[in-house]
């Protein structure tokens, strides 16, 4: 829900939206999410690849849902900028994203970036995990990036959000307060993550073919992720000191959702000050789900919500709290989050279109 | 392979075998592995649930390979102490196990012990995490828990064996070596499992329904699953103090294997030092498969195979070592792990019946 | 969309629903699909075994989207005939729906009945299929067996509808106006269909623990399946003549989903005629897809849908038609249709909820 | 087991043989099958792709199975000719194999090929389905196709034996004898077959990722697929006259697996008479397994074996059997059954390194 620092739209009120580079499985999320928002209008969806090609022969799934004739535009900046759309979502490869995102702010558009081009307020931090120089940083210094239950203000005014990737959403909502009030230590973070294959989008490799996924839990690509530098970054501000943590990704053979489990040293070692502190920054949120300590979040349960479910336990004999986080990894972990920031950006109620 | 400690037996050499409580998961593995024994003659498989069934009506998957006339025996451990088994396998819960231990060993025979019951050295431990006194702490003081990649020798004598439990097999064979030999730190040692849904037995509960644990991932059972107790047991040996661990297990989607995860502090911070005790320690093993560092284990390559396989990393900038494994929980966490103990207790090839 | 013969509601209308044995998967649907519909306010949801139970704590999936504090009411007829509910949604077993429709229609309920107890016409062919008499034949007589897109008139006087079945919904959509048009042979009909687990209900039995589900593909249930019953009957009413077909179910590994392929010779052997009675019949419905011949129904782009996907091929060397269907068995194939039901029953846009 | 025409070999006897192709997922389970087996040596494993690569690095399943250090050679018909292997298997595409069949067979190299080049009598037929001429149809002449639980004798002589397709394995074993025998009518045989992902083989494609296929069953390949050339040559044979089938492929959500389900006309009415025709044409075959009429065969019963597993059930009210079977496709529907005609080819027990 709104805070009170957002005017609130009149509930008829309608936007014209985008969607730039919709062929992956997050903008294939959008397009559903758009195209039944009370409040917005799907006016353009572009891809490279698939221009010309109507919408609904790609994603059969939305036949009654999209019109028969939409067609996929091709993904001209120029001609995106020169349009009467309100906002624009990018769902594109890093270092690409940036390529729209500037003349579109330039033209005064609205734009929600899904990508990691302005993710972190470091330049030289994408630079060392994205092995190139930022290619923005003219605009990444204006951009915001925003866990809508996390940043509640002062983003409204930027012209570009940077929506969170799908692991530091898991990470960092519940994180993100219990760092931030001394409830943990800041050392000896331990995060193991168990992500679904959409998670590696739809490139089509041998390891991403269904024989060789299912049935295979692993972990990969340790010890360096790249979404480490944007949940490091966050941290790092929510403790006011550098973070550094350990963060293991894992694939389970599942399409969507991701499980994250967190260990670390309890500062106080109260399970009912860990909850109180949730409770107070999250008591009110209608996509955030705490549960109580002893019951363990499902990623079954979050899969088709824009919810993140949490809770926690407090272990006696380490003394460490083990946190426990679920959530669709393409809806609260990209698409749903995208839309949460559009409808409180804009006024809407947060939760529009979103249930 | 045998130790040259043990005798080894004549290449035409069989012994009778029986399993107690053959009606699991683990159970129908030993079925199927003794079935296929050169050096095995499956002659009893009792049940208390199933007695007088044909094995083939209840094991469909066994068909042509065991006698279609074959039955289920009742699950009496005096009729079982008067046979002229050399071997009993014990595919019983904890607390009922040791009924039919007692007795069996009496009568002279060896036992090898899938349950919990002979698998720790301290009863008080026993009491503590399986919330009963220890039935037979008698037979414990002469029982030896066997991972054959460790426990090289000093067992063979011994009238029980206790095969280890499904996750302490995927987290110390990894860990033994490297904390014995003083490369990794004793604390803050993190561990995170991933289990297949076989690890909860048949059970015939609502939380084990396929549309309840398809596409969900979850973590469960925290802070103080049972098989902690024998993890730290053995650490604690292998470092030559107390050992505490965190322990996190979870469910993923998938029928079998476990993908476990550690986090450790590097004492020296040297992947090759660590893959050098690795090597010496296992380097001539053949159910043991150390993948080169970046490389991830991946439970589809180990099932239906006795293998663990295993690898590591080192994060420069969390001066950790992340070590992964991943193994068959039926195999190598259960009933693989059983014939291979019984190979080379009885001088067989150590991999005779297990390809 | 409603046909002309319905009153179209005002788009603020509101009714009062209530759902009976929410429990199962059907129920659960259902509990989503009227908790976010703009029409709908869900009053009463009860549950034998889950009475003073609050649903988020059972069906924590609507977390944010359900009110923390409602709570499942004992299932009491009485109080159910009592109350300012507009609808009442049966999903209870065969034989127990009737206990309650009768007094909620005595007492001027519309009941929307999504149990077997009314779809048939004929009483005789329910106890043959059911192994019971009929329990309520008065009732029976003024219900209506309902799919929108086949039963387009003549349905919203009665005072209960019967929602079919998923096997049914899936195979009549496609062979009704076919049959009814003479394009294909009224013998030698065969239908095979595979569905998901959820197929089965939340019935806790071995048979359907994820180990044994998992990755497993088999029949069922042959050669008298009940939904036989309803299809029969309904196809008999579209030939104008009795039919007899034969149906195959099978399972299939996954949550939800019915996938359907249909054998029939052809009568008109022209695949342009076939599509001109489907384009006729369907042509302007929002829950029908249409795919071109040579592609096939997906099961995946329909999970989540209240759609029904199909096409069909003709092959010359047979002179048969294959006709494939797809479905979301849970939505489409029940709690969807009923509610798709509702909004035609009660003036509202057919779609209302539903994407 | 071997017929009495056929010379056993003795027990301690070892064949060399090769695998040209083995990249692809029957080529995988071959060079397991042959590693362990008793009376074979598995001395060339070729592919063009993977040549100088080691295969415990592609294949890291069979780790402590397969020589650390044995890499594949090149695919090089000339070479291979001149060998001194005793027998070549060919996992290679159709319209590849021949190539390699002809030097093979000319150097007198027996050779079994799981491709279709030479699974057809007929050239003419072969140009039919596969679109291009037979590549060589002097050998085809001199090849014979084999169920070894169907064609029984004859063709030992043979210099090269086409093992036939997955698919048509399920469909022939459940039907041949009982066209043979008159118990089944001739025309309107309906077959529909579930098939696991591998069946498409490792072929990397966009419908074939992981988040494509999973929770996902569909028919595809309709009207007219490749495998219906080899079925109904069979069935006509076996019916002495030509036979026209519909032939129903799906995809189902696992990774191994075909459920076949036949629906047919009874000539004779009488399941006895059906299970009578069977029995005597299978009753001693071990990898064939009948049940009882009323249970159906699962797919997961049969994964990792050799064995197909099948049977029947009367329908009264339609006057059809409907035959299920189910089977491993990479086994029993290829490498299974080519290692199963390599045990009786060179007279070891027919079973031999096969359970």
């Amino acid at each position: 829900m709104p805070t009170s620092s957002q005017a609130s739209a009149p509930s008829s009120a309608i936007i014209s939206v985008g969607i730039v580079g919709a062929s992956g499985y997050s903008g294939e999320e959008l397009v559903r999410l758009l195209a039944r928002h009370p409040h917005a209008r799907l006016e353009w969806v572009t891809s490279r690849t698939l221009a010309g090609q109507k919408l609904v022969d790609v994603m059969p799934q939305y036949a009654g849902l999209i019109d028969q004739e939409t067609a996929f535009s091709p993904s001209d900046p120029k001609a995106l900028a020169q349009s009467d759309l309100d906002l624009v979502f990018l769902a594109l490869p890093h270092g690409v994203a940036s390529e729209y995102a500037r003349p579109l702010v330039a033209a005064g558009k609205r734009v929600i970036d899904l990508s990691a081009d302005y993710r972190l307020q470091s330049a030289a931090t994408y630079a060392t995990f994205y092995g190139q120089p930022h290619p923005d940083v003219q605009l990444l210094e204006k951009s915001a990036y925003v866990i809508p239950e996390i940043h509640t203000s002062g983003w409204q005014s930027c012209p570009l959000i940077a929506c969170p990737g799908c692991y530091p959403t898991s990470i960092l909502t519940p994180l993100y307060p219990l760092l931030n009030q001394g409830i943990i230590a800041k050392e000896h973070i331990v995060i193991n993550s168990c992500s679904g294959v959409s998670g590696a989008g739809k490139k089509v490799a041998q390891t991403f073919l269904y024989c060789e996924r299912n049935e295979s839990a692993m972990a990969y690509g340790m010890p360096q992720h790249r979404h480490l530098s944007e949940i490091e970054e966050q941290l790092s501000t929510a403790a006011g000191e550098p973070i550094i943590v350990q963060f293991n990704p894992h694939l389970s053979p599942m399409k969507r959702g991701i499980a994250t489990t967190i260990t670390v040293a309890a500062q106080e070692k109260s399970i009912d000050r860990l909850y109180q502190v949730w409770q107070h920054a999250y008591g009110d949120r209608r996509f955030v789900h705490i549960l109580p300590s002893g019951q363990f979040p499902d990623t079954a349960d979050t899969v088709g919500t824009n919810r993140i479910d949490m809770s926690a336990v407090y272990d006696a004999r380490t003394e460490n709290f083990v946190i426990t986080s679920a959530e669709d990894n393409l809806l609260k972990g990209a698409s749903g989050q995208a839309v949460q920031i559009m409808n409180l950006w804009f006024g809407f109620d947060e939760a529009a279109g979103l249930f």
